[in-house]
């Protein structure tokens, strides 16, 4: 028996597309404003700022341990609302298909969309499927939107870090980029690698309560916390050392990063928040942290100076520093 | 000498993406929203209801007559709002490049984007780029997301459609769906075709002043105008009657459709709204599109009926009806 596979017509815009629309997408988004099938969603918005926020989704493979691309879409972006200081809110999700794509792959990917989305109280208002012919795309990428409004106050920014600030990761790094890399590879751990994928919107709710104590926050995602921690001292103008034991990195991936010569500095976290925050109100924050489940490996890793301005220092576990740069080129290809 | 090409690392995230960032895209889109360099853009938005909507677009060719890729994602989604009645204002962009993409086509299609934004009043105002091996995709595919303040009161529905309302297109029909074609295969045609792509901001604006007469606005896209009079049927509940020779065609796309085979009806245009008015509003509104530059041979094409309802009946020139369905299956894919 064949099994049901995409065809360029479920992306015609005819029989085919309203057909997969009313078949997959809307009992999964199963939600009012999707229903209304008008060009776009007409949206309430509370008054105030919003935050709008985009990413396209091209990770490979479509599966991977701890998720898969549907989920990963979700977080990603809600992830990044979080990072704004923003209430995720609304969604549009937009899907690039090869044809041929197994129908009950889009219908598992899609599903692990809804329930991510309802988990992080997110409604997927708008969306879109385009079909292209075999080897023009690579199984499916997917686009998601965001909207959400803002509740930090003052908005967070890298201008607002000021020197004697406390830098805290949310949790274990390495393991995304770890988990796909296994997986690609083919390679065999004695304790398998999982990506940490998982919605912050918690972490979002919790850093409410700190107010202008929050700087700024930044998932750390393609680049690793290297690059984020990097850029933030670029855009503070001010310079940021780590403490290298203070990084939280589970044995598992310390022990495969070290045996594939890969550094867990740079690979890629799905479900990871860097927060900038004043000292007096850190060890608050990281105890606020540590007891909510996405981030309860939560640690300190650092602080802010003034000087070298824009640089990141490393400080070794035997207590000299090195400079730590932003990513160079690409070790890890289509990581989300 | 090789010519500057898109590499993977310019999707990692890492120096090489900063470097893109900075020297592509903040110049072109030369908006302070967007330099912020944050996850995502911190919005003001006035109080009220929003419209927000999102397209991929994985044309080929990317650079076609009368346009390119560039061009066509901005005016697609600006259109998209305008038909959910809202003021466009604030759109993100998402690339996905394949590797070997020549970053002089890059800046091109870029800069197509920010004049098409400007012009249309539209702020770009957060970004993402991800790139492909070489054979992951075709070239480019943008996604563009957009929201808009709703202006229309009531909120356009094709629920307000009722019987004895008037169909208006805003000009003539086919022109991007047989250029496409035309530049696809090779055709030369005494008359040469050009898509119509265009931004419809200005039909928003005249659709402003005609309050509830105004029952709902689509863009004819892919599938054409038929499917589009085919959902609006369908979701009205009612009838719709096209009159044949009331269709506006050009001259060019008349006889190279016919000689072709095809079927105008069902061609893609990128710079059409369909318009569904009360019958008193008609006249003058066809008076206020035709005395605007991208709605200059707008014309009535048909009206609602009670019954058959959910159908399309055509009338052709010599007086007869025939069904006019939705486009089943897909002859061109890829049109947008």
């Amino acid at each position: 028996m064949s099994e049901a596979r995409i065809l360029l017509a479920h992306g015609s815009g005819g029989q085919l597309s309203q057909k997969l629309i009313s078949e997959v997408f809307q009992p999964a988004w199963n939600n009012p404003i999707h229903s209304a099938m008008l060009d776009g969603a007409i949206l309430d918005l509370p008054a105030g700022k919003i935050a709008m926020t985009t990413d396209s989704f091209v990770i490979t493979p479509v599966f991977f341990p701890g998720g898969d691309i549907g989920k990963l879409s979700i977080c990603g972006t809600v992830n990044d609302l979080v990072a704004c200081g923003a209430r995720p809110l609304y969604m549009t999700t937009a899907f690039i298909i090869e044809e041929g794509f197994a129908l009950s792959d889009l219908k598992t990917i899609v599903a692990s969309m809804a329930a991510t989305a309802k988990a992080a109280g997110v409604h997927l208002v708008a969306g879109d499927t385009k079909v292209v012919e075999k080897g023009s795309a690579d199984k499916i990428y997917i686009n998601t939107t965001g909207i959400g409004v803002i509740t930090a106050n003052p908005v967070y920014s890298p201008q607002r870090i000021e020197a004697g600030d406390v830098v805290i990761v949310s949790g274990n790094i390495g393991d995304h980029g770890l988990a796909i890399l296994a997986q690609r590879e083919g390679l065999q751990f004695q304790t398998p690698t999982t990506s940490d994928c998982a919605s912050l919107h918690e972490i979002g709710r919790i850093a409410e309560n700190y107010g202008s104590s929050i700087r700024v926050m930044r998932d750390p995602t393609r680049g690793g916390l290297a690059t984020v921690i990097n850029e933030l001292a670029l855009q503070s103008g001010l310079s940021i050392t780590l403490k290298e034991k203070l990084i939280p990195i589970s044995p598992a991936v310390r022990g495969a990063t070290a045996m594939l010569g890969v550094d867990p500095l740079y690979m890629a976290n799905e479900g990871k928040m860097v927060i900038i925050v004043a000292a007096e109100a850190a060890a608050d924050l990281l105890i606020a942290l540590k007891r909510t489940n996405p981030s309860q490996d939560a640690a300190i890793i650092g602080n802010v100076k003034p000087e070298p301005k824009g640089m990141v220092l490393l400080e070794t576990d035997l207590g000299s520093a090195r400079i730590l740069p932003m990513l160079e080129g690409e070790h890890l290809p289509r990581i989300c």
